[in-house]
């Protein structure tokens, strides 16, 4: 089965069709070439292009509609020329559906002593091998641009914390004029994205596994079903997104929004945050720099937070998030319910026979003890990995569930009445 | 939802249903207290009530109709007591298929400078914390019966390789002395089996993760779906099965299966092979172990092995076997196919677009390329482990439908007829 695309239609941009509001918060859905993203939106962290123990399809079960993955490990292990030779990231991952990338950028500030910045960009050693590497804005780009994710990141400084005013707004600019040069690369650059260039043929074969010569093989012959292609639209192209900085001064973040909103893109993130300051800092940076981006377009608020925190965001109006905590926390038996968060290499879960969380659906609190759970991490069973992080997944999942079912809630006729 | 099963009926005994036989070989079902199966079965091994990274759906998926879990294992993590006071193995690991349960025997001889063997039993140390502890033939039929595994092995020595004929000799007779033991407390406990003490009720109450508060929270109420319930008839029992030692002595091998059998099991297992003795010489002693084992009750041969070898033990007639090496080689990178064997780590497959095993109808090979499978276990990600562990437990099992599909249509009038 061979699949071809090829005819030519004009670009569609990536664009964010609103479909309620509430207060600041709203929800609606984010067009992307592969697939609509429900918003306010949840962004599981596939590092490597897997989210750690979860294979594609518990994810899609999940539903999960979009992933982030890292622009700086990817760029190490496997490498871009090896993604971009397979198609890019979807194909090469076989997930059909939206990815974003992150630039690098903030993975290179976290080397710390391994990395050197200057006006052309980052110097830094590979924290796998300690070989040398540099990322500039235009490297950056070409390397996201060969990944092929959906939504891809302006190269940025994040501004640590804490930083004196002078400082914060240096690396404000900095990151002002980063930001025109991805852009001007990336329009000259975005047609290579490689997309269209491969084409996918089925390579499951007729035939069966084991002994071969055995007279009656029919039930285990293959139905020559091809591997999941991933159909792109031929018109479909990458989003570049802009990233606000400003450390955390409300004045600067204002100066970086609107001159980021200058440049132009079509989306629009919020960086340096989640970098050691006091979480109410946290906030009032983020309601504050919501105010100065635009209504219409996608606002990406990067690397938070807890349950809690990512709903309290989208009631602000952020309408993407990621965060490595929830698949993180699962490695480490630290686990998400409506009952407050659970560290299950407890004793006292040993022979507890209900469920991590009573009032979930999860594939797992439907199946599996806490007992069962609790021995498996105590024994440090693969399995433990595994279950812990589709829990908090779906836990995380289902809050954003939960806050676009409340937006939508204040703007019909009846509450409860559910658009799902 | 409360499950009660209150009627009685009276026991019933494991038996082997035998539909077809083809020279040596023959295919039928086991009817296990937990679930029929299929034989030849290859039983994949889960040591702490898991096999590692395989959550218990996948393996349903696979078709896997019964579990290998390890004694030894449990007895020290979660212990006896605990899998007892949940219900048994089961439920508590939420599997409703068969489940068979070696005696510990094989692990205390594996740990070698640990353990001490005399009349009464073996004295050893954890391999964990070098606790002491103290294995007898009634303390492994206690243990299995706590664990409450479908079928159940009897506490054996396995004689060390090389051994001189009087040291296999008195190996021999030191098992079938401890097999009397094993019967006789097994007749006295069996009602101890902790099937019918525990009623399951489900626990999913309605309810919603995240904000409790929020209004439109309908479409995450939980259906109240309970978890998976263990059904199991309060008539059924556990089977005890002998274990034929002897070295890799014929006469010995013989003389242990007829006394064996004159002790009297529902089935029989050959052990103390797979323990460095030449391929030639297993093959030799199971195929000459065999013969002397009754046609009508099931035959299980321990710990082996390759696919091939599984395979051709089949073919003389074993109904049942179990092997780590398909997981524990996924583990490894090591990937059974029907081109041969792959070590996926290769730089070869860096960029190979094909699936693992095009002739394999797998998840993992209708999904994945080599390029990726090998990207992820380069970059020691955790799905790596779980997608080659699938593939391997999957082209395990298909080797063993071969067989039997071979065995049937050795009895049919047209070849190619199946009953799958």
């Amino acid at each position: 089965m061979i699949y071809l695309w090829l005819e030519y239609n004009p670009p569609v941009p990536l664009r964010l069709q609103i479909e309620a509001t509430r207060g600041s918060a709203r929800t609606g859905k984010l067009i992307t070439p592969h697939g609509e993203v429900e918003t306010p939106v949840f962004m599981p962290v596939g590092t490597l292009a897997s989210v750690k123990g979860v294979s594609q399809d518990v994810l899609e079960e999940l539903g999960v509609e979009i992933l982030l993955a890292n622009t700086y490990h990817l760029y190490l292990r496997p490498g871009v020329e090896t993604v971009r030779q397979m198609g890019g990231l979807h194909r090469f991952m076989s997930w059909e559906r939206a990815i974003l990338t992150d630039s690098g950028g903030f993975q290179v500030f976290s080397l710390n002593e391994l990395r050197k910045v200057s006006e052309e960009g980052v110097a830094f050693r590979s924290h796998l091998d300690g070989s040398p590497h540099f990322l500039s804005p235009e490297k950056a780009m070409e390397i996201q641009i060969g990944l092929g994710a959906d939504v891809i990141m302006a190269f940025d400084e994040c501004t640590e914390y804490p930083a004196e005013t002078h400082r914060a707004r240096a690396s404000m600019e900095l990151t002002l004029r980063w930001a025109e040069r991805c852009k001007s690369y990336f329009e000259e650059h975005r047609h290579e994205v490689p997309w269209g260039r491969k084409v996918h043929v089925g390579t499951a074969a007729p035939g069966c596994p084991g002994e071969r010569n055995l007279a009656d093989v029919a039930e285990l012959r293959s139905a020559g079903q091809p591997r999941v292609a991933v159909p792109t639209r031929p018109e479909a192209t990458q989003a570049l997104f802009g990233i606000v900085q400003g450390g955390m001064d409300r004045g600067l973040r204002r100066e970086s929004a609107e001159r980021t909103i200058d440049i132009g893109f079509p989306g629009y993130a919020i960086g340096g945050l989640s970098v050691g300051e006091p979480r109410a800092v946290t906030r009032e940076i983020v309601e504050s720099t919501l105010e100065h981006l635009p209504s219409n377009q996608p606002r990406y608020l990067m690397g938070v937070g807890t349950p809690e925190e990512i709903a309290q965001y989208a009631q602000l109006g952020v309408d993407m998030m990621d965060c490595v905590l929830p698949t993180r926390a699962a490695r480490h038996g630290l686990l998400f319910t409506s009952e407050g968060k659970i560290s299950i290499k407890q004793a006292r879960y040993a022979q507890d026979e209900s469920a991590l969380d009573p009032a979930c659906d999860c594939r797992v609190c439907r199946r599996y003890s806490r007992a069962y759970l609790r021995h498996l991490y105590a024994s440090n069973e693969l399995l433990a990995q595994v279950l812990n992080t589709v829990h908090n997944l779906y836990y995380y999942l289902a809050t954003m569930r939960t806050v676009r079912a409340w937006v939508r809630a204040g703007c019909v006729t009846a509450p409860g009445v559910s658009r799902a």
